[in-house]
């Protein structure tokens, strides 16, 4: 056997571990019966294992390193893969195993620990965990350091290819500029809905028939895809012909689930769309957490909340919920799915001010790697970015600091792009309008056209093209965060008009 | 490491396969996307692989013979373990590898080419596939032949350890005798039902809500399984903790979902029940084939299809089907559970006379395998047993020799363990009776007391006890068919009395 095809013969059996491991975490996150767990984390601690133990046989990595010499001579596809795993393998290889180990095992009892505290708005308690994770992630830092990759910049790579402190630094520098004056002069006051729309109750079934109706209307495939329930709405693939997602219904918020499960819709529609020959190869799914927030917040804001869609689309919701919205007009419906204001949490936030959240987790984390700010001190910080960007402070924790599960996950780096997602999905709307009349498309409901576009320069390509290279593709320029502050203030200063 | 250790970390890493496997097929016939299919069963194949590589390893092998040699130095969960472990190996050595691969990949095609024959009635297309899975079983036969274990013998033994053509015979007999001119005679004319029960349509809905309320009635635990619908109702469990059912609902039959969903509780608070701790082993699940379907069918049978049950649940039934059911009494639904006719379909046949369809098939299975009956003459057998035992013909091969999977599958010796587990049924049924007033338990709503009966007398013991020793301990006796027949004759000369 050549280098090839022993790489390839690895590859097909680590891919069958990647499908068990993704199964089971599926099936627990969304049916498996909660006393199933322990059993389950059992088996999957010898899944994991055996893959380990694969993905760092001397045979592969051996293959890997004489393919890695000769990568010229090889196809784009496999090229590409091999600088990817060639690079994988090379940090992990520089880990300690012992810290590794240390650190896996920290990780599984850190979500509860971050729960708990939560739960108890005590940072105290979640202070020694989340010191550790820190320190660890410190030391990833030190070890993967090269000389282009400095400090903070190591994470956020991890996340997003070619994106830095200076890149980073230079997109919120744009929103300071520009989206938080605008924000604090707009958000003084709180906004007014129908109170018919924020006092009901919406029923389950009624969301229910709503969200399948909705699957119809982005043409989400059904047929490579499934839509179930779970606490925290996902998107979860591993193949284009297996993407699945999940929604949350909420009796006392109507349009949670929508926005739910038209998001997740943008991201499996994305997997779904990629070459479907990458299913075997590791360029499956999507190229990077910021192209594919890209496709989620394109789906559900610039689709999902515009004038066309609920013109097109609230008689069938009115339909559903008869008595409920017999008394909400179309343009009071836009105006509740646009509403605005200044909030203390994330996962809550609209369209308007999401990113300035994501900012504010972005200089902590800066901080954080730079050594200028101490983990015990993050609840003060906190609270201060949040009265500078939102003009807003928590009153306890846990809707401050304590609000997010990711960094008690060790994730560090991942957070910006979410903001960064949300920008790309800006000029990447542009440039779809140049070639088709997108309002048009969504009131003709022929959705089907702007998946179309998105397969032809965005999906299809899978893991083979970079984040720069799809937006060079798609939208024809380097990225610009000046579309995503043009499109906000365009469509709010209608919408905040008085 | 010792050899029992070395055995233990073997079983701990082929279980882990085992749940992986178990999980990918449970997605697949219940959720997983139609696409999805080509890529889960590519996975599935290296899964596999993987797992026989390790059952087969030299270092297993040695250590399962060490152990075989010493025996009764081992405690006895262990003992039992070991002694089944060995009798599977060394019959899986027996056979040529290159015979055991061909017919895998046979096996993987045939469902699909019986499905087909069925669909268009043409048993010809069906039968060199047939032929040749025959020929494999005859060469399994050959092979696996001891001194004390002969021909069809060796089959029958695979589902359920000890029983063979002489104890079947002797089973088979005792019907022929006192069931099957009963029911000749009673059964000759059509019987006639509420015609809102026949032509009335239940919604699925409502039939949903119905098997709810039953999982409660039964105490299945849904914090140790599931209930899902699948195309075919069916039992899965993995562990004690993640037994999971399915129903099937059909809006022209409110009763087969009700029954379905009874009858897979059966089963699955038979695993539920075994001993935690075999969880880690080999032991748990249920001890064969023919325990497993006595504890289904005595909930589907003896407890569902009782008088005492419909008095106490029947009204719930008419909440949900208010219009439905409005004119129904419950004599006159009770009446229809038990409805009683001859007919082509085994898996639509009623209590009575089940087991007849299924001896049909052992008579056929026994002359196949003493050389007496070519698989060409099946259909022609298959039509003369029919007009023989039941009084009627198949009009076509699709409702005759062609309507069931099991023999497309390879399943030679498993048909009559449905009988058998029946008759086992209604011996418990009579054993339990002594202990606790059964009617009593079902009328005060009080079926947990069945339950934890059969947890003391059957479920706790998973794989450690046999079919044999199971009956012993539940009812003091051997297994003795006398009971079923008994059993049947009492209950339905009464509802078949005019």
């Amino acid at each position: 056997m050549n280098y090839l095809d022993i790489y390839q013969t690895y590859r097909k059996k680590i891919k069958a571990y990647d499908y068990a491991l993704w199964l089971i975490s599926w099936d627990q996150e969304t049916e498996a019966p909660e006393r199933s767990n322990d059993y389950a984390s059992n088996q999957l601690e010898v899944l994991a294992s055996a893959q380990y133990d694969l993905e760092m046989a001397e045979e592969r990595l051996e293959a890997i390193n004489h393919l890695y010499d000769q990568i010229n001579d090889l196809n784009d596809e496999i090229k590409i893969e091999i600088k990817k795993v060639k690079k994988s393998i090379d940090r992990l290889l520089k880990i300690p195993k012992e810290s590794y180990i240390d650190y896996q095992v920290l990780l599984s009892k850190s979500s509860k620990v971050w729960a708990e505290a939560k739960h108890n708005n005590d940072f105290e308690s979640f202070l020694p965990t989340l010191e550790k994770i820190v320190e660890f992630n410190r030391l990833v830092v030190k070890l993967y350091e090269t000389d282009t990759l400095k400090g903070y910049d190591v994470l956020l790579d991890m996340y997003e290819d070619e994106m830095g402190i200076k890149e980073y630094d230079q997109f919120f520098d744009t929103l300071k500029e520009n989206l938080v004056p605008f924000v604090l002069e707009k958000t003084k006051k709180k906004p007014k809905f129908n109170r018919a729309l924020t006092r009901n109750k919406f029923s389950i079934e009624g969301q229910r028939a709503f969200s399948k109706y909705l699957l119809d209307v982005f043409s989400y495939d059904l047929k490579k895809g499934v839509l179930k329930e779970s606490v925290h709405p996902f998107t979860s693939g591993v193949s284009s012909t297996d993407t699945r997602i999940t929604t949350a219904y909420h009796e006392d918020n109507l349009i949670s689930s929508i926005f739910s499960t038209i998001h997740e819709m943008g991201h499996a529609i994305y997997e779904q769309q990629v070459n479907e020959s990458y299913d075997e190869t590791l360029l499956n799914g999507g190229t990077s957490m910021g192209i594919h927030e890209s496709q989620s917040r394109l789906y559900e804001n610039m689709i999902g909340r515009s004038y066309e869609f609920w013109a097109q689309h609230y008689p069938k919701l009115q339909e559903i919920f008869k008595k409920e919205l017999k008394k909400v007009t179309l343009d009071e419906f836009y105006a509740y799915v646009n509403g605005v204001s200044r909030g203390l949490i994330r996962i809550e936030a609209d369209e308007l001010t999401y990113s300035l959240h994501v900012m504010i987790r972005y200089e902590i984390e800066k901080q954080l790697f730079n050594g200028k700010l101490k983990v015990k001190d993050l609840p003060k910080t906190w609270n201060k970015l949040y009265r500078k960007y939102l003009g807003v402070t928590p009153k306890t924790d846990t809707e401050g600091v304590l609000q997010d599960i990711h960094w008690a996950g060790g994730s560090f780096g991942y957070f910006p792009t979410y903001a960064l997602g949300t920008a790309y999905a800006a000029q990447i709307y542009h440039a779809m309008n140049q070639d088709i009349d997108i309002a048009k498309a969504i009131s003709s409901n022929q959705i089907h056209l702007i998946n179309e576009w998105s397969k032809e320069k965005i999906h299809q390509f899978g893991g083979l093209k970079t984040p720069k290279e799809i937006m060079l593709i798609a939208t024809k320029e380097p990225f610009d965060p000046h579309y995503y502050v043009n499109y906000l203030i365009e469509k709010y200063k209608v919408i905040l008009k008085d």
